[in-house]
């Protein structure tokens, strides 16, 4: 059931009354990292709720306690729940959205104050446009669009809107599995879906269906009392360094190949449809080296770099903590310095499986060394990966919904990175989650000069809207 | 020819002024390396400058110009000259020595405010004490001697004070290589004396007739235009800290074996009469682990920790600049890194030869990752390895000003560390170079509570004069 003809009419006519209510979203600076913009994220969930009510929403602030940050105890934003409609005879949607944003100044490299809202050559600009303030504007106009029609929600929803995703959720988790369970809010609801990532490219809409996880470590060498002199001591003692810099290097190979035994091994090859979908993408190894800003893919074929970001594991190393990390030449030999790496999950493999293998390994490769030098090992945060079943109706709607909007079918794509309540709402409520991007690869989301682009904005309306249609449709099945 | 008894006596006899000279000096703030200190800096020149004067030295200051630090334009403080004596039958003996000092602050962990003199349980503590105005008043002592008993000195003198030493010795080097041409003011010395360095333990008197010289370097990574997040660039381009951490990795083995083809070899194996050097002297493996705060010593064989030290090459890993440092898990691909780690060269070796060997390996091991990101490579800065003749009469002289001050033999030793005026008044004057340390291994010269024994400082302005005795005493042959 395609969405409605007047529906799809509003949208159009009510453009710049939507595009004024992302300015208004943006315009309040609710940075969830930052201390002193905490009063403004709690101001944007109350700003969030009135909207919902004002289009019929039944709302309820959750007070997620308080934090630290910074040194300083916080209150947590407010979770908003929303709930509107309970026909019984619809089956019930569940959206996903934060209302938090990441830090912005000027002086980062912006061309206009970030904070403040500008329409500019089809750009939306500013903070929070693209994440997550133009996909949550796009469900209320959507809200609208049927209230000032007169018309029936085709489904029941019901909301989850936090403020700190951009700081780790906190409190998000423990808030949704217990009003997953009988008599929450969230119970029983039919499929969620979630706008918060963006296509793969600037061209193609996507249906997102995959999340990798993540295992975090560090390995710390000791043996010195102090930083020694490399005069003093260079070839009189084992130096932690040495040791750590041939650990890091035992770990990955130069085209990203993860050396710890069993780790590769977890994940099962591509099937046939699977590859067809990596076929069927529009992408270019041009697109990867365009996004990185250099010529540095690790293959020329394009399977191999979708791949690699989204179906198999990588492990990075990112740093030192401890070693000398300043301009200039300091002729130290450090103490203490703790490596820190991760690697990226796809399922099946868990941090729980992970984690052996690679601590088994390196201690493996340390004791090797025969260093008289100290290695402790460790995991310092972690999630597991997260695949859904394209074949479940509610992928079935959103790909009629692109399709009916855009006029053309979506890329599935898997992100490389981690959207963690993504896995606590598969798991808690045991439904089949959609990812639904709103924006595209180069919005610049964390970045400078974020956008969002005004037919992402208005044609995105419509597609939410339509989503909504189509999955009314669909058989449950 | 040993030192007179009523110079002996008299050093006894003063000893309480000459602390107290000590204790005038150490008060002047004289910290080279602090904008905010540089008046004091200047006002140490000049109140060392007087001293010399009041003893009958011909003194000259010299305008080393002005530098940059921390963003300030500063005038460096001058260099003092002095000379006394120009008798021509007796030998000249040129003395170098810094009025400079390390920064200090209580809050580093002193028990004292570092800049208050104290004298306690037999120790002068206070900066500088041993570091190096210590041995600077010990001559000053040794020429008041000499005046007030009316005694004539048994060799010329000519000193060459620096402020400069502890933030690299700025203008010092072109100064001593233009006064050591015909008509300069270090032109025709017969010898150089140092008193800069320390004893190898807390026991035993050392002369020291070798440093080693460095070759400090720097391997740069690039490839992306930015840092990159690893859930969504990784396993999809050539990652710089992978590359940079192979390259490090091949540098040195977890015994200090340098595997840079072609630099252990430039190094011949030690002499019998080198070998015995080191099983004279007095030290144990546990010295070098006590000095390191940890078990960690390379070997449990004395002679190869020594000579670890002291007479082969070593090669330390420093550190990472651009890559992730601080506490936390960031999940960053940073996009430029720079290994920082320096070569100890010991004689023959030189940065002009070593250098080479060091850029041919690291380009041929890049080129064996087949990685598209790009290296660079460069030296930081560099100094030559000095090593002296010990049967000079220079050393000889020293030896027995030594055993009849302290009345034991002393150690020989050479420095892991650099010094690098040494070596330009070695190559610039063509005369041998001596180190007489005054102090003990144990003095804490660049660190918290620095001290100089009293008996250190007492004894050691005896042996001072005494060495002047026994140079003029020994055959020029
Ligand atoms: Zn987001
Ligand atoms: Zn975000
Ligand atoms: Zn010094
Ligand atoms: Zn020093």
């Amino acid at each position: 059931m395609p969405a409605p003809t007047e529906f799809l009419e509003y949208v159009d006519r009510n453009a710049s009354g939507f595009i004024n209510r992302l300015k208004e979203a943006v315009e309040i600076k609710s940075v969830s990292s930052d201390v002193s913009r905490r009063p403004d994220v709690i101001k944007m969930g109350e700003w969030l709720e009135k909207q919902l009510q004002a289009l019929g929403v039944t709302t309820k602030q959750v007070d997620l306690g308080k934090h630290e940050m910074s040194g300083h105890t916080l209150q947590l934003p407010p979770a908003i729940l929303g709930k509107i409609g309970e026909d019984k005879s619809k089956k019930t949607v569940l959206i996903y959205g934060h209302y938090d944003v990441q830090p912005a100044k000027l002086s980062d490299g912006w061309n206009q104050e970030p904070f403040e809202f500008v329409e500019k050559d089809g750009l939306l600009l500013g903070r929070g446009s693209t994440d997550d303030k133009g996909p949550i504007m796009g469900w209320i106009n959507v809200l609208e669009a049927h209230q000032k029609l007169g018309k029936p929600l085709p489904v029941n929803l019901k909301f989850v809107f936090e403020g700190m995703e951009e700081y780790g959720s906190e409190g998000l988790d423990e808030l949704v599995i217990r009003e997953a369970q009988p008599g929450g809010w969230i119970h029983g609801v039919d499929c969620v879906c979630i706008s918060d990532n963006y296509w793969l490219n600037t061209r193609t809409p996507a249906l997102t269906y995959g999340l990798r996880g993540i295992d975090y470590y560090g390995i710390t060498i000791t043996g010195p009392g102090q930083d020694l002199h490399s005069g003093l001591f260079g070839r009189t003692v084992h130096e932690p360094m040495t040791d750590l810099i041939k650990l890091m290097g035992s770990l990955v190979d130069v085209n990203g190949g993860i050396k710890v035994p069993g780790v590769e091994e977890l994940v099962p090859p591509p099937t046939e449809e699977e590859l067809q979908l990596y076929h069927k993408m529009d992408y270019e190894t041009a697109d990867i080296e365009a996004a990185a800003g250099g010529p540095v893919a690790l293959s020329q074929n394009k399977i191999d770099v979708l791949m690699g970001r989204m179906r198999y594991p990588s492990l990075s190393l990112h740093g030192i903590e401890g070693a000398f990390s300043d301009p200039g030449a300091k002729t130290v030999i450090p103490a203490k310095v703790t490596g820190k790496f991760s690697i990226r999950l796809v399922p099946p493999q868990t941090p729980a499986q992970v984690e052996p293998l690679v601590r088994a390994y390196v201690e493996q490769q340390f004791a090797a060394l025969n260093s008289r030098n100290k290695m402790t090992f460790g995991s310092l945060h972690s999630g597991s990966p997260w695949v859904a079943d394209i074949n479940h109706w509610n992928f079935r709607a959103a790909h009629k919904a692109v399709k009916a909007v855009w006029g053309i079918d979506p890329d599935y794509t898997r992100e490389g990175g981690s959207i963690p309540v993504t896995l606590t709402f598969a798991e808690s409520l045991g439904v089949n989650v959609l990812l639904l991007p709103m924006g595209r690869a180069d919005d610049g989301a964390h970045s400078t000069n974020e956008k969002l682009d005004r037919s992402n904005y208005i044609e995105g309306t419509k597609m939410l809207g339509a989503y909504l249609y189509e999955v009314a449709a669909e058989s449950s099945a």
